[in-house]
């Protein structure tokens, strides 16, 4: 009878220490798929500048080539879609989109956003960041 | 000789006639290109409202619904993009992108539109209509 005794408890013992696995790899997988998920998670945000009248078509020329840039060599870069106030022409807002927070980290890296940023800092008098959320984010532009 | 000379004549007549028809049918073909080119014009708007927080979840299924039906049902309505802000998530703002006029005049007459329009006038507290020109007029979201 001690030596039944002794068994079951071995046994759920090693059912104890089994369980105690998996929940300690559950909590791993679990881990790594929130990881996955907020690494998948599009960046979106609105950026608004306003830029000094008399630098306004140096600005252009500067920020086209930075996105054209932009476009063509980084595949997380989803839009950079700029738009000037017809009111207010040196206004303008940005709808960024980037496929992941990598995307954007990788981007302001690149050499093409560093000239850009470098050459238009003077030109540019006014910058508000808005971090935002899409409504539907999975839309395009037709 | 002379009928020689009068067939050249003639056929030098009948020449200029040619090149000067010519000449005002393509003055026609311009002036048609140039006025399909206005209509084909790009109409590109920003939209930023503020929503009465209380109202927010009702708003956003109805701007949903506005905009999933402007999309599948009309070819001009090329994306109406809309962000709420991170900071301040009663506050949006919407990159409006159409065809043309045309396709913005026949948009706001659409049941879909009139139905959101109607069923959301209480709850907007306010509304701003930028209208834009953008950068990169071809410029997508991948």
């Amino acid at each position: 009878m001690a030596l039944v005794t002794e068994r079951v408890s071995l046994f759920l013992n090693i059912n104890i220490l089994h369980k105690l696995l998996l929940v300690i790899s559950l909590m791993f997988f679990q881990g790594s798929v929130v990881m996955a998920e907020d690494n998948e998670q599009q960046i979106v945000r609105l950026s608004r500048l306003e830029i000094a009248p008399e630098k306004l078509e140096l600005y252009k020329a500067a920020l086209k080539e930075e996105i054209e840039a932009s476009i063509r060599l980084e595949p997380g870069v989803l839009t950079l879609y700029a738009v000037f106030e017809k009111r207010a022409p040196n206004k303008l807002t940005i709808l960024e989109i980037y496929k992941h927070r990598q995307a954007y980290e990788s981007h302001i890296k690149t050499p093409h956003f560093l000239k850009y940023k470098a050459g238009t800092l003077e030109m540019v008098v006014n910058l508000e960041l808005i971090d935002a959320d899409p409504l539907i984010p999975d839309l395009k532009i037709k």
